[in-house]
């Protein structure tokens, strides 16, 4: 049984910087992720908005905050978490691989959110084989093809510029109109191979053994339908707290993010939450790491506290 | 008479990430400072807290940070604020430099904080001349002397190990005890030229032409006092904010610091606070980007609001 003063779940900008925050501060820090250090960002091609880095590729950004926590000494293990048990001065934290359980004084919840899906006929079958939710993993299988874009937020304007650079015609369609910066907006619409349908839903995925396009209805227009006809989909309508493991706890709101006040505590002593997985307001990779930094604040005195 | 989107006041991390997330906003936008773009940071021998860049040098992650703004094409003016004036939907900026004046729809205020003085006998006399508030930048001089550090918070134990390694003797008198990273503490603690007099009330800096000591006295022991020798003195002690520009607008606490909401609003509409100037809890580097990333979303909404 290994013991820590804090274990950080999630290594996202949030858990990294969590991490660093800690270990600074004498605590014996552990992250757990079951994925690659790096979170939503390891998917994002450039990122222009974490101050410093100028622009720079999310994976390598990644790399870099990862590096820095191990140039701190923060251990880092690959588990998957089934569930955080509050045995109040002690949190035991059980793991899906050999059954692997760890304890530590306090715990840092920070495993961010994952894309949202449609649900609608045709989806599941061709995910992975006609649909995608990265555009910089999947984006270049798809150079001179046609491809639909399924939403109209920052990530999917972000994303279509990105994609609009490689495949022949971009096709957006949106429950509602484009949401995102303005000017990330005004330089999509600018682009010459891009159409855009903004108020439509969604109705099916078209196709037999491969994706062969998009059935959808404007909210509009007395309901029209329309079928575009494409190589493949990426969609960006959204993002899910991946909280289901602290269910039990008693500390989610109704969309299951984490409640915490304004120094990351929860309802739950010695348990924080830290990043996209709170009930926060702006989701941002700085954002992540400030909420990082003031909940290992947090932990440690919570920690020390328990000392005396 | 030059008249932008949002203009930000000061240059701090705050103040340059909202100048980022400003500009990707499409907001024409303008950084004033009356110093070098960085704000405390540069003050700062080594930071090794700010995610993804490692162990790195104030100065150095001020550049870093400057020449991210200048990517995105901010605007960047040397010039003293000396009022923010606000007649509604614009907001008149009155600067002492040829009494230059410029016009936003929003401000931003990131003027963060300066170090505190003790406002004893002998403390303006050898102000620049034996006392310093900035270890990296005079801490050379004394390499091989005797100094003193008055003060027992992060920035007192930090920058006193960066001291102890270029000294002959510190020593470090403080009000409490040491109450920063409990591994700093320790590190400093350990070190051999170090001596540590806690629960001390500086007296006077003593000296005639030269500064020559310290004289202080115990808040316990009966109230000894003690008189140490030294060569030069550096002051951790605190930070007061830089408001005075903006006490017309009553958006201050009573210890002047801007009163914000979570999304950096003040009690003037299109008047916003990011950084160590509003009345936050944990002043960090990443605390403060992340305030300017909220700062500069919610003020973009704000002018565009303005349009409709």
């Amino acid at each position: 049984m290994k013991k820590y003063d804090v274990i950080i779940v999630g290594s996202g900008p949030a858990g990294m910087t969590a991490a660093i925050y800690a270990i600074r501060a004498n605590m014996k820090t552990l992250i757990l992720d079951k994925l690659a250090p790096g979170g939503q960002m390891i998917n994002t091609n450039e990122i222009e908005n974490y101050t410093g880095s100028g622009v720079i590729n999310g994976a390598e950004l990644s790399m870099q905050m990862f590096e820095h926590t191990q140039q701190l000494g923060v251990e880092f293990d690959y588990k998957t978490i089934l569930k955080v048990e509050d045995k109040g001065a002690t949190k035991v934290i059980h793991c899906e691989e050999d059954n692997a359980v760890f304890e530590a004084a306090a715990v840092i919840l920070a495993t961010g959110t994952v894309p949202r899906s449609l649900e609608v006929p045709g989806e599941e079958s061709f995910t992975g084989n006609g649909i995608s939710w990265c555009a910089i993993c999947d984006g270049a299988q798809f150079r001179g093809k046609d491809v639909v874009v399924i939403g109209g937020g920052n990530s999917a304007v972000e994303e279509s510029i990105y994609l609009a650079g490689i495949v022949n015609q971009l096709t957006i369609v949106t429950m509602f109109d484009l949401t995102a910066d303005p000017k990330a907006c005004d330089k999509l619409r600018n682009m010459d191979n891009v159409t855009i349908y903004p108020y439509q839903d969604v109705l099916e995925f078209t196709g037999e053994e491969k994706l062969t396009g998009v059935r959808f209805k404007s909210t509009k227009e007395d309901g029209t339908e329309r079928h575009v006809n494409c190589d493949g989909v990426f969609e960006y309508i959204g993002l899910k707290p991946t909280s289901k493991p602290f269910a039990d706890l008693g500390i989610l709101d109704k969309f299951g993010c984490i409640i915490v006040d304004d120094e990351m505590r929860t309802s739950v002593n010695g348990i924080f939450g830290a990043g996209d997985i709170t009930n926060k307001k702006l989701r941002q990779i700085v954002t992540a790491c400030s909420d990082g930094a003031i909940a290992a604040n947090t932990a440690a005195k919570y920690v020390e506290s328990l000392k005396d």
